[in-house]
Parts: structure tokens; sequence; C-alpha cells
């Protein structure tokens, strides 16, 4: 029968308290055979339980927390995923791009993917437009993707997303209608460059009308992310670059509401000249987006990624870490 | 407009990397006025954030994270709390009830309320059969419930559920009729006595066919519950007491997937004696559960509660914390 146990060999259980409840399910959650796992669940039990501990959580407390995360799962659909948001506006998943996708000096940093990426753009060719929103400034977007070595790396596969002109991605319209607007999916050429035409970014509101909107209400903070525009970077041998452009001297620049923007990432606009409009079939002094992303080779970044878990394990005194198959576990005595 | 903030006093994010993030988030947190909310979200983000770190937590495992717990919410129905059985099984409710509602050694110990209690169960008079079960065992109930003062607690609500002989709560069939079966809500008289007849409990796997119930196969744990029968009391004045009593001597008596037992929890069946069985119209032989419960005044509660949190504070090293209105909360400077 399912979840029937052998009724020997399960870790007893000693009478339960504040002081041993912890160490009681750590026992429990030891009996499999996969290290990453139990320590990962290890850690998590040890920090969910000093949370209670620490605030003296009470049971209406504790309850308000099962409500909400509750709503939060209730709110996720095919195209909203509140949970991501939620992570987003705690800081968690810049944490994490971070610490599984170091970047050496010479490279772009990398930043939240966000809820609104899709699988759905169109593979469209270089020079393509990206948007079909006529209300949006026109903008002439001019990139390259190199090593750090500083080759070109050709046929990268390049995904872009932005919203409209009004702060929306296509999947927020209840009307959508399955056509992707506002992305695609590009190659970059022999030399590394890709271009394509797309409108200026604007601010816009994360979904305030969930129970995450509800909490950053409750915290007293705004719900707005700067004007950007996000990349995603996929190719052979290299470490995939999840990553977003922000435009200096947005009104959020110094406050997006998912912690996203960091100052390599925050670009100046140009306007197009009289020879790139004829080059590229667009009007002078159109706005114009230039930047050069730099990939980082998959065996740098295990390298780095591995070397900087040793060394953060040691910073936190936490002793006798290992890594195996490039994931963090404690040594096997 | 909804979450547009005022464009000036909200905290300056600094380029956010694995070491400042958590303060930024925590300083973009502490815009609000209400401290029990700033702490417990300052204490939250530092776990979550130091349980990533700690872990070195990968884009991959955060994505299944992000995936289960969207699975662990739409799992949850009116009759179902996923969440509440996902906190069950990682210990946490165990441990929040023992810290809201600490009991003084002369007391009955409380327990964890589990995802079944429902509020529709019919008030019946004393004496009344709870359990429509003809598989069932027959059980008779004496119980009393009383004042850490010895005094009987008169016309205290009690609200009694058990599964089926089965293992399975009325709510948990799909063709449930609404007419809840195995739970009761009786009254205790002048003597605090309160006396119904129920079914013996029998040891029931929690649902083991969501995400929970895969957490846990993956983690190579049974999902069985030890026989046992829920009890809630309240009484004005008196803290309420959420308790269960489990049957001595059940094979996962020490094992139980919540982690509710504990020892003055557990006891032992007795038979009816023939003056009892004539006194309450059962079958001399019939299977008899007995037990007096103690209940913990509100005042005492509460300042047992305050007295815990500082000593727990004090343990912990945690400087310059103060309870206002039952509470915890930093010092304001």
């Amino acid at each position: 029968m399912a979840g029937q146990p052998p009724k020997v060999d399960v870790p007893i259980l000693k009478d339960l308290t504040i002081d041993n409840i912890t160490e009681n399910v750590h026992r429990i959650n030891s009996q499999g055979s996969d290290p990453r796992l139990k320590y990962i669940l290890e850690r998590l039990v040890t920090h969910l339980h000093d949370f209670a501990r620490e605030t003296r959580l009470s049971t209406d407390e504790w309850m308000a927390g099962i409500e909400f995360l509750t709503a939060v799962g209730k709110k996720c659909t095919d195209v909203r995923q509140e949970f991501i948001l939620l992570s987003d506006t705690l800081g968690l998943s810049l944490l994490v791009d971070s610490i599984d996708h170091p970047k050496p000096p010479s490279s772009t940093e990398g930043t939240v993917l966000g809820p609104y990426h899709t699988h759905d753009a169109h593979d469209l060719d270089l020079g393509s437009a990206i948007s079909g929103d006529p209300s949006g400034t026109p903008l002439l977007c001019l990139c390259t993707v190199k090593a750090t070595s500083g080759a070109p790396i050709a046929d990268a596969k390049v995904d872009i997303w932005e919203t409209d002109s009004k702060g929306s991605y296509d999947v927020q319209y209840s009307d959508y209608s399955g056509e992707p607007d506002g992305r695609a999916v590009i190659k970059s050429d022999k030399e590394g460059v890709f271009w394509f035409k797309a409108i200026v970014p604007v601010p816009y509101s994360i979904p305030f009308d969930g129970p995450v909107g509800k909490m950053l209400k409750v915290l007293g903070r705004h719900s707005w992310r700067p004007s950007h525009m996000h990349f995603m970077f996929e190719k052979g041998g290299f470490d995939r670059l999840i990553t977003t452009l922000f435009l200096r001297g947005d009104p959020y620049e110094t406050s997006d509401a998912v912690f996203g923007v960091k100052d390599s990432l925050v670009i100046e606009l140009g306007t197009v000249s009289a020879e790139q409009a004829k080059k590229y079939g667009v009007e002078e002094g159109t706005k114009l987006l230039t930047h050069d992303f730099v990939l980082v080779t998959d065996e740098e970044t295990r390298k780095l990624r591995d070397e900087e878990a040793l060394k953060a394990m040691r910073k936190l005194g936490r002793e006798g870490m290992t890594i195996i198959n490039g994931q963090l576990v404690p040594d096997v005595d």
C-alpha cells in the first residue's frame, strides 16, 4: 500500500519539544540515499524552525502564512507564476541567479528571469521587428555577443522579451490571441551580431492584484520595475545567460520591486545616425540601443561556481563540505 | 494608481550581490509601521537567503521548489489543506503549537490540529454516538475537563473528531454527503464530565496522492499516523486546547508522520465493567477510553508565553527584544 512503511528501521521519535523537534525531523528526513537532497532538507528545516523559534510565531500568524501561500498557489496559471513573483519580490531570485551563474569581471552580469518569459516566441530573422505596438516609441537595437576571449559567438540563440507601450506583456491581456508580441528568438550572425527593431521599454507595475501585491501594500512597498528589456542567451559550451538591460534615469532605477538592477546593466539610449538610418532601414534620429554581451563558458562557470561555493562555506564557518558533480554536500565520514 | 509610489523617500538599492542583497531587501521591507510585521519579515528573508547561500541553491533546484509549492497550492480545496500537511510533515505545526500554547506541567499538552478539523460538526448531547460506522469497534469515552486548580470546568465546548474504521475522515470521501460523521461538539456538565460513544481509532495514512506525499516518498518516509482521536477545548477565560489522544502500542507510535505524539498523550484503553455497562448503556467488555483533561487559563498562558519567549531570546543570544501586547518585537531605540 502506498506509503506503508516497513515497521522496522524507522528512526524512533523522542518526546517532541521546542528544543528537540528539529533534530527529530532531521533524523526522519535522513533515511534516503541522495546526499544533496538530505543536505537541502536539513538546511530548510533548520531555517524554518529557527524562524519560528526566533519570532515565537503564533498560531494565528502561522495560519495567516498558510492562507497566504495557498492564495499564492491558487493565483498561479499557465501565464502567471505568483510564486516566482514572490521569490522575486523577496530578493531570492536575484540571489539564486548570482549563486548559480557567477560571472567573471569581464562578462555580462545576469539577473532575474521574471515571471513573463514564455516558450512561444517565434524565430525571427535578423532585423525583424519584435513589437507590433504602433503606440511604442521605435527603437533600433544593435548588439553583439562574444566570449570572454573577445571572440564573436555565432549562431547564439537570443531570446528577447519586453512589454508593450502600456507596460503589459502579451500574455497579460485577458484576450491574448496566442500570437506572441514583444518577444522573439533571434540568432547571432558570424560576427556575433544580432539586431532587431523594438520599442523603447517603459516602467510597469508587476501584477498587483494578487497576494504578492497585497504583501507589498502591507509592507509599504511599490510594485514598479524600471524600464527594461529581457535577454536570454543559449549557445552550446556556454553558460546560459539570463539578463536584462535597464534604462538610465528611470524613476525606479534605484528601487526595482524585484531587485533586478545591477549597475553594469544600466544603459543610455543613443540616436540613429543618418548612415545607420540608411543601413538599417529606420528613420534618422530613431532611439538606439547598443550593447555588447559577453558569455562565459560552461567550464569556466563550473569552476568559478565550485570555487565560490567552497569560499562561501569557509566564510560561513561551515566545515566539512565538499563538491561532488557540481553539488555542494557534506563530507561523508 | 495601485502600487504607484511616491518617487521620493524609497530606500535606494545598491548594486546587488550575494553578500548585500539581504540588507537591501530588509531596507525596502522596513518602510511600514507595524514592528511585529517588520520583525517577522526580517527574520523570514534572512533565513530564506541564508538557506540559499548555505546550500548554494541552483536555478534548477529553485525552480523545482517553485513548482513544488505551486503544486501544493493547487492541491488545496475546501476540504484538503496541503500546505498544513506540508507544515505538519516538516514539524513546523508541532513547533508553533508548542511555542504559542505553552503548558505548565500540571496541564494537558497540546499537539497538531491537522488538516481535517471542520466547522460543521453537530452539537450533540452527552452520551451521544459520534460515529455512524457499523464496522468500527465500539468505544465508550468517559472524560473530564478541569482547571489546573483541580476545579471542574462546566460547559466547556469540546470538539471531537476521528476517522472511520477504514482510516478516513468523512470529508475525504468524494461522495461525502455533507452530513458530518466521526465528529461532534459536546458540552461538559457541571462536574466537568463529558462522555460519548465512538469507535476505537485506527492508524491511517495522511493523503499520499499529492505533492506532500511525493516529498515523503522521495525522502524515504512513511505517511502513517498512529491511532488517535482529536480534541479541541474552548471555554471563556481558558487558552484553547488543541490536543490528541494516541493509543499505546500502535505500530506508528514512535514515527508519527506529522510529529504529533507526546508521551503524556499516549493512553491505554480499558474495558467497560458490568456496572459501567449498565450506567452508560453499552455492553460489558466494550473498549473504554478515560482521560482527564486539564486546561490552562488565558492569563497563565499569556504569562508563560511571554516568559518563555524572553527566556528563549536570551538563550539564542538575541539582545534587545521586548514584548508589547503579547508580541515579541525588537526594542525601539
